[in-house]
């Protein structure tokens, strides 16, 4: 929805963003695949072809999340327009793709961790000479990639804030089973080792919750391209910390804690944003970069150029 | 199928341990409770009543493993016999309950970490006036706490090998995964972070199979009371080990590793060994009371007292 | 200085705080004692008993940091005026002793890490029969506990403010090194083991900065009392943050760094700090206490309570 | 005197290895140079040039360790006899110095977390046309680099049994701490907390002591070669170990902890370890390319030759 809000032209805006905005339809993010690292970007491999007044897509691709859901009416699709551009950056193109347009096919739903998400979902879906008007394409063909990096810090956020909660609510549990649960003799909050968890918890989301407000405020103040760092940071930090603080919490439920939904459903949800949108290993290269930079007053070639490409 | 073998008399041998090791039947250890913390085996509520020559059983169980499974034919239940004897290690007893015996009621299979780990499963089993013969005590009244301690050193060995075996199998794949991923131009093997992972992951399977080796030596030498230090630091070590390999594994597949079955079911199982038999801290205050006893040569009261009552 | 001048009356502001401000002279807080755990304040065992118009202290301190400055002129004693006060936390009480008191006797400067911090220093001083004039009490008696919280917060901020500029330096030696010294063919910028070290690095110097601007924004807002938490906070995570980029440092550093004065000097520092002004546990029980009050709507009895006692 | 016994002539040995057997002398090995990444042994800028019947050499060296004490009369001093060779494993050469050959010069000894170590020290050495008779040659010119190979195995598996002793005994100071400390009223061993760090910090000595064990028999059984992937597992093991377990024992003490000579000497001590004979990052290197070797049935080129060329 916020690509489109972003970087759609008025007609597109008119057609899917409107009944997006009220809620009657839903739309999928067509990008990951699955023979090659789409942490960078360019190794992006499906095609978009114009063929006349058309473009003509062909692709393989997985984790395409929400297109499980009936709902979902329009997809943006990722590929390459002209894969042999010598500047690796401009070869990519975004253009929207009705769901029910012939030539796409879900081969199967992917499980995270065991679930299956459902009704959102998350697909493995064939693109196979799928044909759409050229005016679907968004901002212009060779843009993909920047219309890739401007939706993702909003995105990041957003996801963000959400396992904030998470984390906040699992502690929440942690704290109410340590003054009720007795063992040995005594309820599990009169143990040190305990309360030195929970204090860890505490310290760690709130350290999170500030870093993310600071790159909200950034964001707002300076930019997104300026805010990139603490994007990045937010990023690796905050699942994270979710995870920690929610292992803490399953292990204070004893075996109730490896069995809660909650508690194991946002374990794997939160296990899975380490991965999603690139891994940590991607983000830190990248934070890493922007500091020797600062710091040394020098530049490293290479790297993690498709999630910060400056 | 162990705990018969070593604690049953030749009938109860006859009956069940003879189709058990032919694999005909299963066995299921029914002995935590949803109310308490069992891993304080004073803590057990269900009771286990003398009635002329019979035994009558009420109690409220789960996480009954293996209840799931069609071949289950004999349950083994922990309960109290004496519930006001002074001395707490003397209260509980253990009994075999045949499956098909009228009230016992599986309430509902619960999922680990979403898993069913059908057909075997693990139960939530309510037992409602079950009546069995007063031949089927095991031991002898007031001898179950005995039994649980002497069960626990072969089947965490069991657990343990079990695991290292997983941390080998994930490691391979990450290794597997390493040489062939290409990402920002070259493979995952030739970044030195993805080599300290997989030197890290080796260096800790083997310090865990050797402790586990160890363990194992010490409980043919000195029997299994003289390794219960040994084997509560098995117990402590192995899962968690198995956690961090499987994680770096995990990581090591970008988005296929939170959909792989191998590496997600292992996590599963494994995070469910750090509390199954006792949670960590439970192990680790047996450990460090036995080490202070040593280096300190002083007695702390209290405590860990049902893992390692000496 | 501060303690002076926030519970100083004015002659005894006068008197002190005028020559402190202009430079002229220091001073030195001696509460900390050899034989007693210090960071429960109720341990402690130094006397302050009156004697007509008089005081006569006695005690043996140590920890008692600045003394060996020839600048050092007056301390702030803390002791038991009334050690059977039911109210354990009204027993203590704090005076000021010019260094020239007779009686005052350094038994010896202590060592940090091998270094003797000169001139400043850290003296273990013993206080026998030392007299000084009543009106040298501090606030009044059975005041002294009430003194010891007040001051914390502020020197708290102050030696966290003062870590997070050592990190910072200590990551910048860190990107330089990085980007000039060569091993095995490249400079180790190019690996990625240090991007991540240095990504870390960077993360965790903005969140603990951000704690911090947070903690002061409160003491500033809602006062010390209020914030205690946050103070708390910081206090266990900056010092470790600071030797987490300090230890990263160093083997960047390779031998050289195990030989840097700057790097170590900062580490055997930011150590200490981990013990001075209360141990890491006990500020984490008590944040961890006043999120269950929170969280659970419990107290918890006992404890830290001589850090916070509401 | 393990080099010379492994690779002098007989002429070397009665001369040097005899009265260092007896005691009655000390050696000192000459490799480390502060310009170059040292654990890199290709990196090596010292020339040992042949001159007639003898050699000549030039360098500028430190952490000399053993320089500073009186009776050190022998040195081994490792540079480049044949600096252009194609194979950059064949340019170095070791070579006998005996201490009072003119053109040595001690610049300084270096501190090592503040220590210096003394009688024994650690010295910045230049080495200005030190002319010593070409017999004086180990092994053979161009064999240096074997020679290093050679001994490393064992210096290496000594200095980790050493530092378990260390462990050993601040795991014994920190029990006995725990047993006679008290703070807010109980012992420090009747804080769960503390309990928790003394069981991990014997579960780590044991992992760790049977890993040296292990490397120890491999050494007797296959040889120092095959055991290369143990002997540096070993070293990346023991002294982040033996840190750990300092570090508690430290924190146990409180503010006696940073000021006691044993646990802040060892811990500085342990620290140096963690670099000499290679950082953590070569050996850990090392490892995974071994590992993914067996496990992928690949190598991987380039690397941490120098520490393990196979």
């Amino acid at each position: 929805m916020e690509t489109i809000e972003r970087y759609g032209g008025p007609e597109q805006k008119k057609q899917w963003l409107q009944p997006l905005l009220e809620g009657k339809i839903r739309s999928a993010f067509v990008m990951t695949e699955p023979k090659v690292a789409s942490s960078d970007a360019t190794n992006i491999e499906s095609s978009i072809d114009r063929d006349g007044d058309a473009y003509v897509i062909n692709g393989h691709k997985w984790w395409t999340s929400g297109i499980g859901d009936p709902r979902c009416k329009i997809l943006i699709f990722m590929g390459k327009t002209d894969a042999k551009n010598p500047d690796r950056y401009k070869q990519q193109s975004m253009i929207l793709v009705p769901r029910d347009t012939p030539g796409i096919k879900v081969l199967r739903m992917l499980t995270v961790f065991g679930y299956d998400d459902a009704p959102h979902g998350h697909g493995e879906v064939l693109f196979e000479n799928v044909r759409v008007p050229a005016s679907n394409m968004l901002l212009g063909e060779g843009r993909g990639f920047e219309i890739a990096q401007g939706r993702l810090g909003p995105g990041r956020i957003h996801h963000c804030m959400r396992q904030i909660g998470v984390a906040e609510r699992a502690l929440e549990l942690m704290c109410k089973r340590s003054q009720t649960r007795v063992a040995f003799g005594k309820r599990l909050a009169e143990n040190d080792i305990t309360l030195e968890r929970i204090a860890q918890s505490r310290i760690e989301i709130d350290q999170a919750r500030l870093l993310v407000l600071h790159a909200a405020s950034m964001m707002d103040t300076v930019g997104n391209k300026a805010a990139r760092g603490e994007l990045a940071m937010v990023k690796v930090v905050v699942p994270r910390m979710t995870l920690r603080v929610l292992d803490r919490a399953i292990q204070a439920h004893g075996a109730a804690g490896v069995h809660d939904e909650f508690l194991v459903g946002a374990y794997a949800s939160a296990r899975s944003l380490r991965l999603a949108d690139g891994p940590d290993e991607v983000h830190r290269n990248a934070i890493a970069k922007l500091e020797i930079r600062e710091m040394a007053g020098a530049t490293i070639a290479g790297g993690a150029a498709s999630v910060n490409p400056s």
